[in-house]
């Protein structure tokens, strides 16, 4: 069982404002994916789709201001199965996110790209959270050929 | 053992230019720490300095414009004997960059913030091979309260 880790924090603000930009489509919507759609409530489905595809989330935990826990339903093969996590604290003044997609059966090259594009989309979440701007996809970073 | 993975792309560029940005001082000092000084050849020993410290990197094996393997002689006691490796490959105009940060003995809090570093140098390196500038510290992209 592999996972992919990181870690980002948000100056100045509260783990309330992450946990309202991963638990409702407009907060969803704002540094993922542009087309998102779905029901946001525990045993609800998310929808996030991208120009070569998608993922569907089903949303198995939510802590209001603690945490997030999502199993992937659907999506790219290597990705069913396999949750991701989100855990939230306050330290002082800033916002920590402790991120982790969880399960993955191989170091497979797509595991590494993907480490990649979730670093920028947590760049791009503490960009929504900080300065109410993000860069979700079709405005993502691209990192390589793979997008 | 736990490893950090990534992967990116430089477009229109080949492995070799990207060889260049990991085996010179010059190059190191475009991408990842201003302020990096050694030997760059098998058997010598890299120092990067950042304003907390820094990391000593043992060259281990040096494969022209495919591999480039480092292990960590000094610096933080969670990297001390953890390795780093940048895997190589040309597919059509795209060099491709393979890494993995091998080697962690614990998922520490620590990981996490470095997998997300690595991306956002990672993302220096592919600016600092397709366009002639990156964004080595003090000029990076400050990710959370541990920089």
């Amino acid at each position: 069982m592999l996972n992919i880790v990181h870690r980002v924090g948000m100056e100045s603000k509260s783990t309330d404002d992450v946990y309202a930009a991963l638990t409702t489509i407009e907060g969803l919507a704002g540094w993922w994916a542009t087309d998102t759609t779905g029901e946001t409530g525990v045993g609800g489905v998310i929808e996030f789709r991208f120009a070569p595809g998608g993922f569907d989330m089903l949303v198995l935990e939510l802590v209001p201001g603690k945490r997030v826990l999502w199993e992937v339903v659907d999506g790219p093969p290597e990705w069913i199965g396999t949750t991701v996590r989100w855990d939230l604290k306050q330290v002082d003044d800033w916002a920590i996110v402790l991120f982790a997609h969880e399960g993955w059966a191989e170091p497979v090259e797509f595991m590494h790209h993907c480490s990649t594009k979730w670093a920028t989309f947590l760049v791009s979440l503490k960009q929504l959270v900080e300065t109410g701007t993000g860069a979700p996809e079709p405005y993502d970073l691209q990192v390589s050929d793979w997008h």
